[in-house]
């Protein structure tokens, strides 16, 4: 799948270097290159990405009970280990539904839903979180890429025996003007075919079916469940089969 | 809902001729004109929409059973009410899991299944239709227009209590460009508050929330319960809260 990321960055005139350990920054008021362990690229801007981790240094000696990435462990009440103390959003744990485990996914959906159910709980309305299944997407320029569930990399981290299926299939119906291609892989278990997740990149439509698969694994489908799905079908829209429904069928 | 249908008529430069019975056809190769019982009005070319029939003539005397709409009775396993006569399609019947009976919908979608599972049958391999929800959408040039489920009309036909909620919401994050609005109904069970339907109309995104819908009454979800659901979110997609999800935040 990444294969189609770096096709779009180099349409887009962006020029990667992979493979290559930032060593230094340079320049004196501002950064003005940046020295790698193969070269020295000059620049105006420089993003660091490195991923997002609580911060949780306030709580040192609070003996408050820290999880995975050094997220806040809450139960679904949003209860912390300490009585009467809740955290909810980014600084907090979610119960993954597919890895059936804590996990930390700081993403703006989730939060809300933990701050609702948090405030709900503290004022004695019970409500619980549910869990998630580990959806997200991103716009990069022209393509969307989206994804929910388990990739098989992290099928193959909880040792799940997992089978994939990839294809390429068009947004609406291929004879209806304007169709772009999406390229789509699922995952599922090998023995009881339970949809694991799936991840798309194309131009279009790419959301909805990122959805209807995360409601999907939500209700712990299995792939050949997906094909009795009633799913809006007109030319403008989609193929009489939608293309999770066209992978689902290649799977024996 | 229907209101919405027609200002995109009116704005497209359509004149609706609501509330007339046609008398007539006139002219003499061609049809020239329209008589109604309120005038007469000349036309190019008339389309008649009058609903669809399963063409059943050539099964009289058979003693095949036709039921809803006329068409042809099937089971799961898409046989007819004569030993090793199979019907699927646009002819027989689909079970509706929302209605919990028989119905007619007529559409590529469901004849493709039954098809699929017809053909196996035959062969003795052993699938099932598991039914349809009742999704369909259609396209009214600038507006999208979805629905799954069932209808306020035909909850009420079938003596279901029940409740909806109608809200307009954007189909991306309101603060990304081009956001458009879709006016968005619910229709649940007032005592349950199982989803029993929902109705989408806009110009972008319907489909992605009807899919979803669809998907989430196949699991026979609860309006509550949807809440749950982790669905895609960044701006260019959707706000934090779906707007279905949105709907049903208003459900008390």
């Amino acid at each position: 799948m990444a294969e189609l990321i770096h096709e779009e960055a180099v349409k887009q005139n962006i020029v990667l270097k992979m493979g290559e350990s930032v060593e230094a920054f340079g320049g004196s008021e501002h950064v003005e290159s940046v020295k790698t362990d193969k070269g020295e690229y000059e620049t105006d801007l420089v993003l660091v990405a490195v991923g997002v981790k609580p911060n949780i240094l306030f709580l040192e000696g609070t003996g408050i009970k820290i999880s995975v990435n050094g997220a806040i462990q809450v139960n679904a009440y949003m209860q912390t280990s300490i009585k009467d103390i809740y955290a909810a959003g980014d600084c907090a744990t979610q119960y993954h539904r597919v890895k059936e485990k804590d996990d930390h996914v700081p993403l703006g959906t989730h939060a809300n839903k933990q701050g609702q159910i948090a405030g709900l709980n503290m004022v004695d309305v019970h409500k619980t979180f549910k869990g998630i299944v580990g959806t997200s997407i991103i716009k990069f320029f022209d393509l969307t890429l989206g994804r929910t569930g388990l990739s098989e990399k992290e099928a193959n981290l909880l040792n799940i025996p997992y089978g994939s299926v990839t294809i390429t299939a068009a947004d609406i119906a291929g004879y209806y003007p304007d169709d772009k291609k999406m390229k789509l892989k699922l995952v599922y278990h090998k023995a009881t075919h339970k949809i694991l997740g799936g991840q798309i990149i194309g131009e279009n439509g790419v959301d909805k079916r990122i959805d209807v698969l995360a409601t999907a694994i939500f209700h712990s489908m299995t792939i050949d469940e997906l094909l009795d799905l009633d799913l809006a079908y007109a030319p403008p829209y989609n193929g009489v089969w939608d293309p999770i429904q066209q992978a689902a069928r290649r799977v024996k």
